[in-house]
């Protein structure tokens, strides 16, 4: 399909061997500086493109990398990749950006081909079902090819590896303590889907912040969702029509927030007074709920930025893996303000 | 850096001629069932690798294909990039993901690159600042080589090439008259930045159905905004301040609408009744603002399936080129429903 001219049709047409025209359009000294001109001009008018497959079969070195992310409609996964790009773009590689949406049997697939092309090294947000059913293998194959590996989120716990994680349980314990501190008595949780890292350091930190502090961690406190605002409807009308109403609500995201916010709104419920509530991930829109929503921020711009340096850093030399968790940060707002 | 194996290895590992190696994995029949499947074991086992960069050379066709967008943080991007890999990926498609930020520079040097690197076609929303300076030499130059150019939301008014649009006037038009409809007479627009064709669209819709209805369309109920909420701020106070308030406001997404509800309840004015307001895009979180926001849904994930579609069946054939514009739907919620 590609219409493209060859170093050998630009040697035809100017009936000397190809060597010299891929001299004189690197600049050689050898040719002519005139001569050279001529070729590159003529080069430029036909459309001749460096063909870097052709070398990077010769460098094995394809200058493209892959990223591997179990979806991409969240700000936390789109600013990242802002960030990642931003970083890689300088350094002049382009990313091959794959969706796995959380299918263990797409992400294998997507990683194949990764492989396939050569890609220089590999970023990786496993998919759920990967993770769920410790499915490793297709990975572990990367690493046996010595080819860099770096985990971002959530962590392939079998492999000694490269990850950039921000520290969730200690985001999630922050903002129980905040709520406490606010003096919430029952503090809920909307607990994300299980067997996802994020989730389960979110519970983690939300379930240790209460023992820590002598409270006790009640079943009927815990309403399990999604990532969507959808799935926090009914989960948090169930929450609220208990016999053991809660007084707050920590969420595993700030979409859920949102949407509890709505049922509150709806069930004539006062946020922050009767219901405090705090999310995670701080997305833009957080700041204009109704009430403004406090949220634990997680540098997602930065997550990318860093995975970028340390693959940067590491490409050229054998180092011990490292793990970089960057520190979540609590923004306080209205919604879980009490006076 | 790449550890692999070759076809070459292999056979001297078992002492046969690489042609033979080649076959046993390809299952050819000439090859004897036994040492086919020794052969596959081997190469299982020591992490032999299709190497399809070799393939592409030999086929001309790299299975990639380079979607240039100018950003990613928002869910219409995300949304219709989930949409395209679905289809891409049951072809056997990778997709080589660039984000422009706007920026003419970035761009062309990622289509560059993507030429490098072969690519099959090319999706692309064009930067910002390549549309304000009417730069298309860039792409001019992809045509030129008979690669696909598929453009996306924003076309390139001076090239004749495949494109898949949403009709943005149509939905502006329709999101006006609702207003219109529910007795609002001064209707303010939120404009997105100029030089963007959606902006400009949903500006003319606007404007066209103000005059097809007999009114006015006035300098002073149009305030300048970007694509995020924060921008909505200062312009909707503006708005809101001058002599001659608007009872209505059309916006040019969501985000810049949430933003100017929440200055709104700031101010004591109430939704819908006071003001009245509609954005664009029809986010996920849009239903659960406070109140419900009344927004025009550009299908976003169906902009992505029919634009890995049309290139799929245009693949291998020379046609004329089209444009699909998918037809915008007005979903009515409580932000502009006023009794």
């Amino acid at each position: 399909m590609n219409n493209s001219v060859s170093i050998k049709d630009i040697a035809k047409k100017f009936k000397c061997a190809p060597s010299t025209i891929s001299r004189a359009l690197n600049d050689h000294p050898a040719i002519n500086i005139e001569t050279r001109k001529t070729i590159q001009e003529y080069a430029l008018k036909v459309g001749y493109q460096k063909n870097t497959l052709s070398l990077s079969l010769l460098n094995n070195c394809s200058m493209t990398l892959g990223l591997v992310l179990p979806s991409i409609t969240h700000y936390h996964e789109s600013s990242m990749l802002e960030g990642m790009e931003e970083i890689l773009l300088k350094s002049g590689y382009l990313l091959n950006i794959c969706v796995s949406n959380e299918s263990h049997t797409i992400e294998k697939e997507y990683i194949d081909r990764l492989l396939a092309n050569r890609v220089d090294g590999l970023f990786i947000s496993m998919a759920q079902e990967s993770y769920d059913q410790q499915l490793g293998e297709h990975i572990d194959r990367v690493i046996q090819r010595s080819l860099p590996v770096i985990f971002i989120d959530r962590p392939n716990h079998g492999v000694a590896s490269d990850r950039v994680v921000t520290d969730d349980y200690q985001g999630a314990f922050m903002a129980t303590k905040h709520l406490i501190d606010m003096g919430c008595q029952r503090i809920a949780h909307l607990h994300g889907p299980s067997g996802i890292s994020v989730s389960q350091q979110r519970f983690l930190g939300y379930q240790d912040c209460l023992i820590a502090h002598g409270r006790q961690v009640e079943a009927d406190l815990i309403q399990y969702v999604h990532f969507s605002a959808e799935s926090a409807i009914q989960a948090t009308r169930i929450l609220m029509q208990s016999d053991s109403k809660p007084d707050a609500i920590f969420g595993v995201n700030d979409e859920v927030c949102i949407a509890a916010m709505f049922v509150l709104r709806e069930m004539g419920i006062s946020v922050p007074n009767e219901v405090a509530i705090v999310g995670f991930d701080d997305i833009p829109l957080a700041s204009f709920g109704h009430p403004p929503l406090s949220s634990v921020s997680r540098q997602s711009r930065k997550i990318g930025e860093e995975a970028a340096k340390l693959f940067l850093s590491k490409k050229d030399q054998k180092l011990e893996p490292v793990t970089i968790s960057l520190d979540p940060k609590l923004i306080i707002r209205e919604s879980s303000l009490r006076s």
